[in-house]
């Protein structure tokens, strides 16, 4: 079976050249399409449909912690994007300017947004007088362009798409409080719905999104052991604030300036589930985000019998997951190789013995596990496969993360450690300051990822590099 | 109660200026906000809830009739749409051009999406080889961009969102089904969720999109008498497989060109929707597309037993109904008006008189009527209502365009039926030459909306312009 599989899917082994493993896969399995326009694709059905179950999802629990869906314009004025200067210089180098429209020039330039901020403080601005206008809590799903030099399908793009929630507060207190709020929503979806473990932190100074106060992140470790962060929470201050003249009244007519968050995952998340989850074999989807569920694949369909039972197999499943049964003429292996290769969780193998026996075999993509089960009793055991399915991957991936956590006191002991087991989190405490970072990330390659939001060095443990009392625990990493 | 919604609502009167009372409405109804990217709007939570709805029936629609969401760049590169002729005539001289990334002047310009078959022929032509990968039925939701002189919200801006479907077939038999079968699903879609009675038709050569063989469109009758074009489905044939030599195999081997499709709703249906229902009072919705269906208004909330009941009751509603309660301090009045200025098309109003006899009074916003019901009767009758609401604001609608829609043999006519009964439909013969379709235009203000697909001339009848045999019945009108 294994070298079968070999042979029809044909895509380059993860440890032979894992860029090139992932590339065979968001080609084979139909994710992505190239284009002329350089730096940006086309996210193809397959593809769009993980993203569909990522927004659902995700567009559900926004919702069920009060945010609104809005819409702003993609284009910013020159002007408006300026108003707040460390987020200028954050975005200006690498974004997309218009400069004309039909074939007038504009008096202005516009950039396509490479993120809302100054929009929404522009509308704030415009719509917020008191205190019972307070808090604003919104979203907005759309797609954004920063001009990178080199791009990788749904890692890296001029285009992508994302959500960009925004809110606005009357306290700080309430702007932390809704920053942290959005940071654990992410957590928990990637670990409950992508299978995927996240470590929850903070960034670094150097490595705070444009004008906030405070960056958030959870950041994943991928199978070749490069962390990839996976979302990111921002909190702002008032500091946007005071720089769009936002003010409001509060309950004693005092003008005050209140507080913001921003927050946002991205497309990416396909590529952090393929570089997670994936094999030699394929992709494999976490239950929750799959586009099929589970396949039903007839063997020897010609037979009497066999076709009627598939469908009605089919139709009594399809209430409870999303089922497809795949009738066409290729022959059974051919069917296994693509959906291994399309990453679907289930497979529901159905022949005339089985019939016979009343019963069916079920294989579990991400461990090869073949189960017989009684046709009778498959409504009721496929949603928990499924769990498991997912509880399976966790653990799987959890390990692997694990396996690739390193904790090191020295310089030379990170060294030692990332020569002897590869890439991976790097735990060592830090001094906090910028120097020592990047000094860090010179002498051994990784870099800061976050600080860390549960552990605090011990008494006397120094900063890994510099040797002085250290302030904080840190993942450090390479990234993508 | 009518002048003190005056009074509360404050917008200009339809009568008065039907113009200024469509922008109070989307003002005041927290639809928009202004930006200062001229052209462009914020879609607000309300707007933007009402688009989510739209967007929920359509897409399932869409996917019931086979299609497959993807998502392709919003960058068009210059070459890419200079491919096909007609098509960038059409559109080239009102695209927003990026000439910039970051500091560094591009090679080629790119436009920003004003459509897409462009770039889907491009993506066809890499991924079709043989009739085996026929048909393609994708759609996707994203925004575009034209750049237009003068701007209304909802109704033509510089960026709108839509959905757009692009379809590839093997033969133009089928893309022809496809062309008809979605100018269907788009008028069951607005006469059913929108109440927005439509004329299904074909458009004159002159008006056709760029690059299509026959354009079709549904048209509404506002209440201005003015028409809008609310969707449109195109056949290309096979010119754009041929100007971006997409060819397939058939099954003897044979290179075959496809045949092309695509058909796109937009934002605009909101302002449809506006100007179809609405009335002096503010917006009335569609409860299909409601964000509020039945809002619950406790009247002497503070007297004991009615905030408890009145919760009671939301509570009992909320698997069956899109159901707000507002229990804010503000007084019943305020929000009498408040609800009636967002359309929200079930009122539910609960006092403690009312809640001692077990019942409720519930008002529909469209024809301001009161019924009292029992509350243990609430759950059924509610849906009961909505359907009732939107029956009797599809009727209103419907003998509004009635009422405005006038059959004319001579130009004389169509003159003194649009001088003596105000703007509307002419329904009026046609020769099929574009001199006649202007020369109407120009001496009685109407122009071709669309040529009727149900009724042809009659034996003898004439072009209402030149006198020579009518080959066509058009519906002719002023046009948003």
């Amino acid at each position: 079976m294994a070298d079968m599989n070999k042979m029809v899917n044909d895509i380059t082994s993860m440890d032979e050249d894992f860029a090139k493993w992932y590339t065979d896969i968001v080609k084979k399995a139909e994710l992505i399409g190239y284009t002329s326009v350089k730096g940006c694709m086309v996210i193809r059905p397959y593809g769009y449909a993980i993203w569909e179950n990522i927004q659902r999802i995700l567009d559900n629990a926004f919702k069920a912690t009060g945010h609104e869906n809005v819409n702003m314009p993609m284009f910013i004025p020159e002007s408006l994007l300026q108003k707040e200067k460390d987020h200028v210089e954050g975005f200006a180098p690498e974004v997309a300017w218009v400069t004309y429209g039909g074939s007038e020039k504009l008096e202005e330039r516009l950039c396509v947004r490479p993120t809302s901020e100054t929009l929404f403080c522009e509308h704030y601005a415009n719509i917020i007088q008191s205190y019972r206008d307070l808090p604003k809590k919104y979203n907005q799903w759309v797609s954004v362009v920063r001009w990178e030099k080199t791009t990788r399908p749904f890692l890296r793009s001029r285009e992508f798409l994302w959500q960009e929630g925004h809110t606005i507060h009357a306290t700080a207190e309430e702007a932390i409080a809704e920053t942290e709020q959005m940071l654990n929503v992410y957590a928990d979806f990637c670990e409950n719905s992508l299978a995927i473990p996240v470590v929850k932190g903070r960034k670094t100074d150097s490595d705070k999104f444009a004008g906030a106060e405070a960056t958030y992140a959870i950041e994943a470790l991928m199978h070749d052991g490069k962390a990839l962060q996976a979302g990111t929470s921002h909190y702002f201050g008032d500091g946007f604030a005071k720089a769009f003249n936002i003010q409001y009244s509060d309950r004693r007519n005092q003008k005050k300036y209140p507080h913001q968050t921003s927050w946002g995952m991205t497309t990416r998340l396909i590529g952090a589930i393929i570089m997670t989850h994936g094999d030699d074999n394929g992709l494999v989807l976490p239950p929750d985000v799959a586009p099929i569920q589970a396949v039903i694949i007839p063997i020897a369909q010609h037979k009497a019998g066999v076709p009627e039972k598939a469908a009605e197999v089919a139709e009594q499943l399809k209430s409870i997951a999303r089922v497809k049964l795949d009738d066409t003429d290729n022959s059974p292996g051919w069917k296994f190789s693509e959906y291994e290769m399309k990453g679907v969780p289930v497979r529901i193998e159905l022949g005339p013995r089985d019939i016979e026996q009343g019963q069916c075999v079920v294989v579990t993509r991400h461990n090869r596990e073949k189960t017989i089960v009684q046709l009778d009793e498959l409504a009721d055991v496929l949603p928990k496969k499924l769990q498991e399915v997912r509880d399976g991957m966790f653990q799987k991936a959890l390990q692997n993360r694990e396996q690739h956590t390193y904790r090191c006191k020295t310089m030379d002991e990170i060294n030692a450690k990332l020569a002897e087991l590869g890439d991976g989190f790097v735990l060592a405490p830090w001094c906090e300051s910028e120097e020592c970072e990047d000094t860090v990330k010179e002498q051994t390659g990784v870099g800061s990822r976050c600080i860390s939001m549960t552990e605090d060095p011990a008494d006397g443990d120094v900063c890994v590099c510099c040797g002085k009392p250290a302030k904080k625990i840190v993942y450090w990493g390479k990234a993508y």
